[in-house]
């Protein structure tokens, strides 16, 4: 028996699933579900590259982060309405930006600047988890593209990437927070990691009390678990394609 | 044989599909499938009105419109980013409001504000007329909420309301232009009518060149018919639920 | 004996007069006095086009709008302090500007942009037809300018352009509406046309009930008489400099 | 025989000439012609006071400036489209509202704000000095309209204000400078007195060169003669309403 | 023999020291230097919550961040100028407020907030986390002058906190890395801990690869030992006051 | 025995002092403690000049002003939160950059942009004539480091700059008001000189009354005495470098 309200084992995650192909332009592009969250995710391609960039044989990869202003329980205003960007929402796209950064040689874009765009359409908790783990697959299917059309040599990945959330309930660490759970986590934290097993972001955060060691290495224990998995799923949404 | 590259007839709207339910949280939602356009339509309830109207026995019903950044054949920047709506995005959104609330008894929303948001997903051509066709379901099923809530004592629409839009090929007179058609239109139009054959707005634009009488009448005449299909679809929409 | 509070005729023009030259800097001016309403246009000449149309052998025409604080019965906050136009004042500009480019010939004005200014002194209803019919005056001038300096070879403009609006009242259609008329009609119409009596732009608006089709078409034919008169007199206003 | 260009004496002003009433909606209006520079001043009489003044016993007055795009020789950005007041601007406008309060008793505007707008219509020289002398000429009317009206007991202006500005040529102290004199000045000076013959403001600016004692005090000599005179004008026009 | 240019060793503090005091106005203000970075904080009381937290009992502390434009070896643009906080100011002050709160029990301030300000007037490395260090010292000041006005009844700061960065060089781990070190570091981390041993926030990022477990851990060992010295050099500036 | 609440005599200034060199990156840096007010001054030198000035032969000397949240008594919001410097802010760095114009000869620096910020630490009155006296030093370091490096031949300053402000109380004209004095005076008055005892700028303003003759030359009496003691200041920190 659980005492997770889902049913869920403590180091089980939702149902995700990654549909790929969902937009008729972008050269990538992947739906993914996770539980009830949904994030539509494109991958861009521009051949052009920062003007800080120029000149030094290098391309780009950025990312943008957006949500339907009733992806939430409430709605909540329009960012385009307020004039800018929140905090969060600049925290999370730098955070999706770097992290694919992170697996990829720029030297091999060279020219070119990947845009991923990961608008939330539903949220139910792991938005920007979902965010980096969607991305990734749009990245790699705008950079098959990218290839078959001659304009780079070779994959700039060099592993994928994927992103998971924990937290520290009452009974201990629990992977895969939805909305319930993060709201009444003691803490929470987002992993990110390559597809070799290696350590891109970590994050993690006292939400009611500081953590202890163990609770904290029991956290980073989980985290691992899931992204595996995730990884997987990549790896079969993109062999599908 | 077809003038037109979708070989469609003059008079024959692409297929037209309404999702209702795709939002788990909203009060009423649709998504708008009209051939390649996709449009996902949210109705929120919230129980206050504007500061303006306090006080006069009146509810409100307002809409906001927005356009992901890759919906389009070019990624176009993100209104947030960007720091405020576009022209075109303010019109876009005072028309889907003003049309709806041309056939919704606002008395019967006293205290209650309905907040419709349509988010394009993919642009085709006729997003505006996809944003006011889906909005209505979306807004309609909101209302049953309501009346079921016992929030309000009846239904406040009095009647449907679609919009289409034709243009004026060399050809002659087309109903709903695809995106190709839209870049090379003599003229351009965009017509709301409700579900009694009555009309809530005409705009029409000389794109190319001013329009002769029987052009512009052409144009109204195809629009009617269009219209008529529109809330046809809607109405089994709405029964199907 | 009139329904109209002022004693007009239904299908009666308020006086309307054009004065030219009225800024001794702008190479086009024209101050429109149309009842109460005054609008004061300039036409200023460029010698450079936006970036996005360099290279492609046409110039530029373009129109901006806005309204003195105090021009209305109650002061209104002003847009630079605001720091934003409103997306009504948006929807004004972008339909003058539409409205000149669609009887100028670009190709003539290669190298140039016509930069329009409607001002209003004053707003006793109807500020956005009458902004453009000052603006053709202001923008004509503007072109006798530039042929006069050898800047262009020929006059760009196929036609002159006017507009007018109607409105719908519990007695019928009625021609040019003012304030008090406007803010209690039934439906609303702006109508543009050129001199050679073709339509530019059609926008009638359902604001109380929606339009039966008889309706419809009379104020259609109200707009085509009022549009004929204000050709008339742009015409005087052009010939007398 | 003059070293100036429009063959005026040194300590002789441009004709300036004030019409009053000229917009049917505000409390108080002049337009202000100075040389070519035309200025519409507006005083609107709003039925509150700014927040941070509440409860205090005291009215409150405050000016905003503009200008129109093409007011002067070259047209400039339009503030609006900007999305921000300039700095020049606003020094202006705050220069305005601190001058009118000078010589107005706040208490006895208790519960009421004058809002002083000025445009300037056609800038050549001089736009903040008939801001200010026309200003009041606005702002006096208003307030004669509130006493009319039982808003107010007694007027609160203690005494006119107008201002004018200098400059130092090569040849000398010059009065009342226009745009072509300002804009090869050694210095420049903005003064503002009220009808007593007391300073309320003095602004003097080396702008090619530091300036000596006596240039300084040149400077003044001939505002005050100026300023006498727009003071016997303000009171002519005045009187004549 | 050290491996880094300073002649540190790899788990080497840089000199930290902490000025109280430095503000006659802030209750409370530190000002902590950290090899050559400087860093102002101030701790102001306001006696009022933001609207969201009325009416729960409860106070607030929050903060905010800026760097002077000439505060590194380039000047930058100041964001006052641009008109927005950058994502990695914002990403700063959020993290300051929330390691703050979480060891301070918002009841005990019920009915104040208490406002960080922490600008950097000199940065060479480490800025965020000399912010926390130092906002901690401000912090307590200040809620030191509450207790002695009897504005609360206790000191709502259940430990201390402080914040330490570390850095992956090519020859491992290292403690505090000053500009140079960070700007060719394998990867980054900052980490916050509260006085009794406890975690709060981590945060590690991959600059040029991904991390082993091994890597991971080391840098938090590193972390621990620094941040208890901190928190030792808070002790003694606070007992000193 | 005094009138004044520190015991100054009327024509006393605050004790001044000038440290330079307190930024180890600016070119030239000087922190002014001028009584309770503390500025840092910093002169940055950027090898370009505005698009608006390329290819006159000169460079460019501009300067920006802000202050630290809690610089002054209350807490005030920070401007780049705000999204926007307010009028007073653009007002004085707009002062601060053409004081220091005029004394330099910008075709010397041709080429080059002296970029001066100054901050206000703590602000007690006075802050807008400590940042031009403080900025002053630092440009002046800056310049003899552009000499030192050989990329401009001599010192653009012909003179040196300082600024004092004076103000009229009850019982007469006082130097250098404080932040009590200057919330009380009659009228405030900023002034700047130069090095040879010449007006640069000049502003009076009348606060609670306009001013006689007598008041405005006495206000200008004392400041020339002030300026003249800044000077030697000035002169003196600079030799000690």
């Amino acid at each position: 028996m659980s005492y997770r309200n889902s049913g869920r084992k403590p180091d089980e995650l939702r149902d995700v699933s990654l549909s790929t192909g969902v937009n008729p332009y972008a050269e990538g592009s992947c739906q993914i579900s996770w539980g009830h969250t949904k994030v539509l995710c494109t991958a861009s391609v521009q051949a052009n590259v920062p003007r800080w960039l120029k000149g030094q044989g290098k391309g780009w990869l950025t990312a943008e982060y957006g949500m339907l202003p009733r992806a939430t329980g409430e709605r909540v205003d329009r960012e385009a309405v307020k004039g800018k960007q929140g905090g969060r929402t600049v925290e999370i796209q730098r955070l999706i930006g770097r992290s694919l950064r992170s697996v990829c040689d720029l030297a091999v874009l060279d020219g070119f600047t990947l845009y991923i765009d990961c608008d939330v359409l539903v949220a139910d908790g792991g938005t920007r988890v979902a965010s980096i783990t969607g991305a990734y697959v749009a990245a790699a299917l705008a950079v098959q593209d990218m290839m078959a059309k001659g304009q780079i040599a070779r994959n700039p990945f060099v592993s994928e990437v994927a992103a998971v959330s924990c937290g520290l309930s009452e009974q201990g660490a629990i992977l895969d927070m939805d909305y319930g759970e993060d709201s009444t986590t003691i803490a929470d934290g987002n992993f990110v990691m390559d597809g070799r097993g290696n350590w891109i972001e970590l994050q993690m955060t006292a939400e009611q009390r500081p953590l202890g060691h163990i609770e904290r290495d029991t956290m980073m224990v989980l985290a691992e678990k899931g992204i595996s998995e995730l990884i997987a799923l990549q790896r079969a949404a993109l062999a599908a394609v």
